[in-house]
């Protein structure tokens, strides 16, 4: 028996399901007999949590609805494999479990943590003698990942941010008296997806005035400087700011407003109300109308918008990944290598997993305005290329259709 | 000369354009000589602020843009023209403004506040014998308005909203361990825009768990009771509330937290807050995780989805106030008549202005479950056909693409 197993993991972004759509199609193409799913991840194979996904995507109809739905369709977990040393117990777990399914190849789609997993599973299979190959397709919509050029999944929501910064921009300078919006986007420490507010400018859109990144300290001062000089000049004004934003301090700007929202169950401070609590500071200080708008979890969901070349560079991560296993690879991940700019390619290539597991990658400096208040055009234009295209929705009585998963 | 001339006012929707490119269209095809536009509505029209449109919209390129723009093309206002006793010195302006145009008939494109300026115009134009016609071209995404079944802009949001509700749903269901999800909807004083969050319920999905509509008290701890029986019961949970809500006391919901975000340059109190209020409880009272989701004006400016229903009837609406007028009507508002439910099929008719300036629409105590968290059966299948079939954007360069004025 030739079997694989595949797990989605971290937060989910609007492609993830299309390189699960890569691992399962490519690894059926390529003489694999069942190719089971992990439902939520590495904590639900602990937990017996398998489904055979030939048994949930059935048809071709199904698989251009897996295509097409948000979220991970096999479910998500945060969990982080210990250290083997005194975990070997659940490291013999995890190996009993695998060999009693006869896997061949391991496939886990996700971000840096989940990388980390991948990286665990094959040191201790190495360590084991394990004939079983551990592959790693990237996703996450923040773009963070090290050595590739970017990530799949950071395309579309790059896309769904820039249309709906059009849209906003065209709503906040509809009245004849002036109008701050502040609209608050993703991205704990890099700046990647709040960049891509900048690719709004066009021919037929203004762009926005402000865009902050938490590459950069924080100026309160000099932010609502800026705002007063623009108010002055032309009335209204949109401004993008990253969630993550700090001042010089260390502290987040949410956390500078006189209120906590809430913190959850694990004692984990949300980081939201940065647009709000700038919103409010702008109100307070120039007397105009403000409004703030947080994009949320719709930047990373919102799969009725998706870049076609990220759905199809999401694909082929997931059956590159299939493909390096087959050919004897392990403790790989799959990257993206950006091969030339105009016009736009891009290939595969495995890479080391020990290069990418835990690593941040920033937006560089060099892209970055010097007063940190706007972006360059080198920095647009590596964005551009990620954003083009479009895969509609398949409508159904007016909605997006989804294919979700069964309880086997 | 036959010269028309048309403004929108009031908050935009997704489809305003469509009835201005009704207006448009038709006047010219009816034979009118210029179609002027007021920028920022009657506010403008005060101050000069006027363009020919057929400079703006050139061709049939144009159009289709124009249709799949958000917000309003000539600019909006919020301005209320006051009773014309003792302020008959600003309506003689109006009225020699619009002689000196050359205005045969006055087109309005609004709520139920810009139907006042309707019925003030068109009463005063009578009492001085003007032969102007003056006819009201409903919208709002609030489908607040009397009469009409329902108003152009509202099939739009409700699709954008169900759409988006689908969307959270399976991001909000992704991990293994709870999290309760709060979207907050806009609705001041009627729940028809959160009602719609019901139609995301189908085959391929759980749907809601909870509906508040601000046609009921909202009773607090009702609320965290029912929300911890979902906790139990199911883990997860996402919820739909207005941010209309209102407590027994008559105070809104978002007014109970323990500080207030901001009052505007107008000393009104921003009436957000209150998904972000209800979701601290939550995390608060049962240790879970919770996300609070403002769908704020993305609600009413996403251009990119838009309902095909919604964008016909909003032309067809901008174009039967025209032939009313050219027929020689005035003071009426062009409504939307339901005549047939299964097919669904909808005329217009043009109605007295008075019957529905100022008057607001709530949805039905019989539309609404007992408990008041949750919406009937009958209520969806009043909203279904209004967000059916679909118009897709034109995308330039990976985002959608729209029509803008141009300073003449």
């Amino acid at each position: 028996m030739k079997n694989v197993i595949v797990g989605q993991s971290g937060g989910p972004t609007a492609v993830i399901n299309s390189s699960l759509l890569g691992v399962f199609k490519t690894a059926r193409d390529r003489g694999a007999d069942i190719v089971y799913g992990m439902v939520h991840g590495i904590k639900g194979l602990l937990d017996g949590k398998i489904v055979d996904l030939s048994k949930q995507i059935k048809n071709d109809l199904d698989m251009d609805l897996l295509k097409r739905t948000p979220s991970s369709f096999l479910g998500s977990c945060r969990y982080k494999l210990p250290d083997v040393e005194g975990y070997e117990e659940e490291y013999e777990r995890i190996f009993k479990i695998l060999n009693d399914l006869e896997i061949y190849a391991f496939f886990y789609i996700g971000g840096n943590d989940s990388m980390d997993t991948i990286q665990k599973l094959s040191d201790y299979g190495k360590s084991v003698n394990s004939p079983i190959r551990f592959m790693g397709v990237p996703k996450t919509i923040d773009n963070d990942l090290a050595v590739t050029d970017h990530t799949p999944g950071y395309g579309s929501a790059a896309k769904y941010i820039a249309s709906t910064t059009k849209e906003i921009i065209r709503d906040g300078l509809v009245y004849d008296y002036p109008v701050v919006s502040v609209m608050e986007v993703m991205g704990r420490n890099a700046g990647w997806l709040t960049a891509a507010a900048a690719l709004a400018k066009s021919e037929d859109c203004e762009g926005v005035d402000l865009i902050c990144l938490p590459e950069r300290v924080f100026d309160l001062d000099k932010f609502l400087a800026r705002v007063g000089e623009l108010c002055r000049a032309k009335g209204s004004a949109v401004i993008a700011v990253s969630e993550g934003v700090k001042i010089a301090d260390g502290r987040y700007v949410c956390e500078l407003a006189d209120h906590v929202d809430y913190v959850d169950a694990f004692g984990h401070k949300q980081l939201t109300g940065t647009a709000r609590f700038l919103a409010a500071k702008v109100a307070e200080k120039y007397g105009v109308k403000t409004r703030a708008i947080e994009l949320s979890s719709l930047q990373r969901c919102a799969s009725h918008i998706t870049s076609r070349i990220d759905v199809t560079e999401a694909f082929n991560a997931g059956g590159a990944a299939v493909k390096a296993a087959f050919e004897g690879m392990s403790g790989q991940v799959i990257t993206l290598k950006r091969i030339s700019d105009d016009p736009y390619m891009c290939v595969t290539e495995p890479t080391d997993v020990r290069f990418i597991a835990n690593v941040e990658k920033k937006v560089p400096d060099e892209w970055i305005d010097e007063d940190g208040m706007g972006v360059k055009e080198a920095l647009v234009h590596y964005i551009r290329p990620l954003i083009q295209a479009e895969i509609a929705p398949l409508w159904v009585d007016g909605l997006p259709r989804h294919l979700i998963l069964h309880e086997e």
